[in-house]
């Protein structure tokens, strides 16, 4: 099959980053070419460190690379390549900086149709602070550069896939932040990635109730009479097939056993409690929403571990494997 | 071994109740004896419905007990009995009124020291309504059947064991009721019923923040700062190995990998989402701070699929077993 090649951004190159691509790259064996964006100097101390046999190469126009032989990496890297003296652990200007190129790189040439899809390997907040760089993580830069106002994240996972309707807040303001607007967006851009990324055409949602027992009929918190039923209800009159409120408690055990497709989750630790307990390893993040294809590990740079080669690759194989899903599923309903 | 038997209340006779004792004792080979104090004509009926073989026999006097056969089932009944044509899946003032006998009569049995714990079968809130019996539910009656006010419900299984500091209110009342008195008492008391009921001399205790990422040094919430992590101070000061407050979102994955004994959680879906997730059909409740040792089945009447014979017995068997764990660890630490 000619499917243009998928791009990995090499993530901040103090952190697990290259290690991880390296693991990554020298077990998978997929139909689909591969470029890494990044440095290929950072790449090529990660190989010495992991004494892994791979043929790490320059890549100079990516849409020339039609397929990967067995072990074979390519890295499209910037004009001026880093120092393998980089230390690892520590976010720095320079790798905040080099950090936000790999991933502008990517985008363009995604937007331009040369790549396929994006998976991005960690970067760092503070590394991005110390390079001036306006954006707190991935999301908001992809957001930005696409022009995409309505965007959302998904944590998916063979078990389970949930979505979020606040995420980076307070527990006590959740309630307040709980409102038909966000409410619906998520439920409709879910449901909208199930059966364009996902290949689902009849997507079965769940909406997660906000309090224990999700109320109980109004004993326990009134947000699901007041917003949560009525939007179901509407959500289920515009053809969509979601059940909610749910109670929280049992809901994740059931969507585990293949109940439902996706669980919209009324906050952080509501979603991220099951699908970490259940996809620790090899959970991928999803950016919703965008028109490009972009996954990402489900992890941070791992400073702590960064050049000592422990970093495990499997969110970062997940996040590959599933970024080639969509692009194919997207493929097909393109038809 | 010459241990005091067990009880086993028989819960609502219109529920499930009836159905799991007679599958979990036809299964169960322990050498504890048992009795079941609840209602031989139910039971019987019970039995049929299953056609599993086992010998249901009055029980006159539970203090002479000392072993049950296999497939051996004493049962200690009211001195009138019930009809056997109670219907199944109704909670009525007769059978809220017999469930909240077998709670007496067992409890009243197991403070007289006849009896070495009880496990409870599910009754109804509706049932002990109708016959007007002032109490919401087991935990009420036992509390004030034993004079104890500092008790509390852990959820127990074998990968994962939580206790909840607050329970039943809305989402957005917790942040107002997780106060220093709440968060310590439940603390200590998981402590020692660690120590004393399970056995655990050392015992590795977690609390989980009540933000996501644990408030991220405030960013998301200053309750951790404020509230959370003095305690955890002090509580270490006083000689508690207990790690926090930790990130939610992580947290119970570490627990359920055996990192900590018992996870402190701080609302009901915070601590009831991870624990159902892998606790669905074996879970436990139990009731600490009692004098005597209760534990409960991790589920409700079931009326729906009551008197079908589907119900699973999973849940009262880990009760029965927890039971005697404890009441053996007890034995040990009076020694």
């Amino acid at each position: 099959m000619n499917h243009k090649p998928l791009a990995i951004t090499m993530g901040c190159p103090a952190g697990i980053g290259p290690e991880i691509i390296i693991k990554a790259l020298s077990q998978l064996d997929i139909d689909v070419p591969i470029v890494v964006v990044g440095d290929i100097n950072i790449l090529k101390r990660a190989q010495k460190l992991l004494k892994i046999d791979v043929k790490i190469e320059p890549c100079i126009d990516p849409s020339q690379i039609v397929k990967n032989q067995k072990g074979q990496i390519y890295c499209l890297s910037e004009t001026k390549l880093l120092s393998e003296e980089i230390p690892f652990g520590i976010p720095t200007k320079i790798t905040g900086r080099a950090s936000f190129s790999y991933i502008n790189r990517a985008v363009e040439l995604c937007q331009k149709d040369v790549f396929s899809a994006v998976v991005t390997a960690p970067i760092s907040k503070t590394g991005l602070k110390k390079a001036d760089i306006g954006f707190p993580g991935h999301t908001e830069i992809l957001a930005h550069m696409t022009g995409t106002k309505d965007y959302l994240m998904m944590m998916a996972g063979e078990k389970l896939k949930v979505t979020l309707v606040t995420i980076h807040c307070p527990l006590n303001d959740v309630s307040k932040l709980i409102d038909k607007d966000r409410v619906e967006n998520t439920i409709k851009i879910t449901h909208m990635a199930l059966q364009k990324d996902f290949g689902i055409n009849r997507p079965k949602l769940a909406l997660c109730g906000l309090n224990p027992h999700a109320g109980e009929e109004g004993m326990f918190g009134m947000e699901e009479i007041e917003i949560l039923r009525p939007i179901c209800e509407k959500m289920e009159e515009m053809g969509i097939d979601i059940k909610g409120p749910l109670p929280p408690d049992t809901l994740f055990y059931y969507a585990s056993k293949g109940r439902y497709d996706a669980v919209i989750c009324q906050y952080h630790d509501q979603g991220l409690i099951p699908f970490k307990l259940l996809h620790f390893e090899d959970g991928v993040n999803v950016t919703l929403g965008l028109p490009i294809i972009r996954t990402s590990v489900d992890h941070g740079t791992a400073y702590d571990i960064a050049g000592t080669g422990t970093a495990k690759p499997d969110s970062l194989i997940a996040a590959i494997k599933l970024a080639i899903d969509i692009s194919k599923n997207r493929i097909k309903a393109k038809r």
